[in-house]
């Protein structure tokens, strides 16, 4: 991809103050930007690097005033971030440029594809699957029988959907996502031996998803689990059996929830959290990191942190006291020293 | 699957009540079951839910008396719940009906399967490799050379099974299993780098086990990490190079094991738990979720919690305490107050 | 593989004391050899071992003495565990045979591989990828366009590389590893929707990099995610976007580090540590088990634990006072009730 000056500021119906000529073909971060690149400049704590830089192009507010030379050809617009992040969708576009059905895949003749669809080399999709209109499924993946794709979905290599799964529109699912696979179920028998529960539910996931690389959603034992619209996961997720995840929620790399958990909306979650199975969690609850929730949020907004987990700023003031436990005993045996004299 | 409640009944030695014509096609849960669908009631808890679900067949107890009228045919069974299960079975069976050797997989010559095999497209199988009756190796998985896996074992898609392991009979390896990469060996050099320690041992996992979506069991240095018979391992957990896990053991998701520590039979360990190396758990022992195991565990039955973990109900009261820190505190202030006056 | 006590004498330019023609054809721990097994004797806790082993051979330093009969064949030599991880080492060589370009593989025209390597089946190698001399990519591997591979890189089974990432030479990366997928970026909305932020960086990882089994990095936003030459990473950790990781680190399993954070050289991270975003860790810090780090860590060689994380032996003394809490609560308690007499 190659774009001049003049060709980017009429994308962005900015002003040109330099070379119209001058052309780009990557785009960089101002303080690590070479010729031949664009950058942007919103934030006023990088200031300085434009004076240094040596990207070909500079996207600069139009109240940008620079205290010194500016040897990089500027673009004003009304809001340079917003301007980038327009680039940036737009380059991400022609990256996502793969089209078309490989002839090294595998496909059910009773799977139906929508138009536009890309299918890469060894996927496989078996009977009676049904995927929407420009889906990109890359190499690698497994569509089991009689799953449900909606539309847009982007599907990076590797991931495996197991039987009888429904994927809504514009989710993304990175490399190694693995959904559907059996809950984590098993009946203890008289002789110390385990017995496997059939797991035949399975994972339904809403519009707008996104999920990390290598996250697992497990089908549920009867019923559905649930990923509300809206929902991200990050990496290396543990979403159980029966669980269900409310709109817009936001959770962090490593975390796991347990079988049967019910989270609120517009939650956060941070990384390597833990919630035990069967919890209720209110709506905008914020979790911290390495967490471990051992019982249900009843209030929305709720803040906790610790394991097991509890009100934020009580762990806080409780966290340093424990730093200072020393000091704490050192008190105690002083008390203790003085109350003995006569 | 289509059956008529006179089938089910028949299958099940059942008694109908209602209308013995009447098919379901789909297994539910009671409080979300819709017409076409087969349930059961065992839990009094649920009762209420039969006399409002849409169930068109709900499996009950022969004791099972309504107190108001119930719409669905009912099949009364000696035990409902153990009745349902058959069914459950029964369908899986169905479900896994896969047959066949793909003409789209790479099968060694000198490899060696059993009868009623499955192997599905873009599976690897290399050389020598021992493969026995009536497994089941779904789309993209890696077997490497002179691997030996046993009679039942089914392997869902994308599992990779790096060369010389042993996997026993009976087992279920979720999607992305990863068994006998290299174990974490490296010798500090003079000159501050680390040098690789030739991994060269491998895996041996017994009868009936049953390792979740993503998880790890890394080959020894030399000689065998060990999974015994019966263990369950749940999602995204990591078994280091040369640990072993005695039989019936069952540990949840994202729990690491370092290298060389063997635990015992019967144990039930949390999620998030980390156990460092060369330890030995005794049998039976219980570890709570999050834990941090730092020394081995002679006991057997023993139970523990915290990171370091230690006595489970020493460890909740001292929890409680660190809770209240604030509150001992202003005592100890309080105290010292006290103390100066004359 | 068969070699005999002369071959093996050969090689390692040893003194046979025994049987010459001997052979053996497998490697084994002392305690654990069978006949037909090569071993070794350097740690003299072990030297029990060597009276009772039924190794045909064992390799013992010049020096040994033996206090009883001994009827395995020795090798003597100046170190025996050198010489022993020399023949690791050859045994190895020979296990990594795989040569070729499997017919199986699809391999973009415009992607150029140099000599001696090796393609496995149902690779998918895109287009403009640039592989070293002899590399070699297991089966069902996936090389996105645009990445460049350096010389001696191992990719084992079912690695995915997502496109434009730079790996160098030398490097190991295990079944399951994930290269350069999406950041974890997402702006708020005022509908308290989220926008994805797209991510345009990529991954850079130097030479002599291993990277254990199903672990992630995920591409920069701008710029590049870089792990640095001689960094040794567990299986099942997240490195998040734009993270950079110091020369000759060695990172534990089922770690996390989030976003922007430059982590040090030398340093050394326990298993199941979470590091939040946009910190900076000095060279040589250590950082113990489960710790979760939450502020720059600035002293080189500092060693910190808890979580959030602190001094090491304050932590340690701190954790001790935690586990006598309710101790601690009974003396105030008696002072208490001491004070208020009069």
């Amino acid at each position: 991809m190659e774009l001049t000056a003049q060709q980017i500021a009429d994308i962005l119906k900015g002003t040109i103050e330099g070379d119209p000529t001058i052309s780009v073909t990557t785009l960089s971060k101002i303080e690590e930007a070479e010729k031949g690149s664009l950058t942007f400049l919103a934030n006023p704590k990088y200031t300085q690097y434009i004076y240094a830089t040596n990207a070909s192009i500079v996207i600069v507010n139009n109240s940008f005033s620079p205290d010194k030379p500016v040897t990089s050809t500027l673009i004003r617009v009304e809001d340079s971030y917003s301007a980038f992040a327009t680039l940036l969708d737009a380059y991400n576009q022609i990256k996502q440029n793969k089209k078309g059905l490989s002839k090294l895949a595998s496909i059910s003749a009773s799977a139906s594809l929508g138009e536009d669809c890309y299918v890469g080399e060894f996927v496989s999709i078996g009977n009676q699957v049904q995927i929407g209109n420009n889906v990109k499924i890359y190499p690698q993946c497994y569509i089991g029988d009689n799953v449900i794709i909606g539309n847009n979905t982007i599907i990076y290599p590797g991931v495996k959907i197991y039987s009888d799964n429904e994927i809504g529109n514009d989710c993304t699912f990175h490399a190694g996502v693995v959904i559907g696979s059996d809950g984590f179920g098993f009946a203890p028998q008289s002789d110390s031996n385990y017995k496997k529960i059939t797991q035949i539910g399975n994972v339904k996931i809403e519009d707008n998803v996104e999920i990390g690389a290598n996250t697992i959603v497990d089908r549920a034992t009867l019923g559905s689990t649930i990923i509300r619209r809206g929902v991200k996961l990050d990496n290396l997720i543990q979403v159980a059996h029966n669980v269900e995840i409310g709109e817009n929620t936001i959770i962090a790399a490593q975390t796991g929830i347990s079988g049967t958990t019910k989270i609120g909306k517009n939650c956060l979650i941070g990384g390597q959290v833990g919630i035990v199975g069967h919890l209720v969690i209110a709506d905008g609850v914020k979790i911290a990191a390495q967490s471990g929730v051992g019982s249900s949020i009843k209030e929305e907004g709720t803040m906790v942190q610790g394991s097991p987990s509890f009100d934020i700023s009580t762990y806080r003031r409780s966290y340093i006291h424990f730093k200072n436990l020393q000091k704490i005993v050192t008190r105690l045996n002083k008390l203790e020293k003085n109350q003995k004299k006569p």
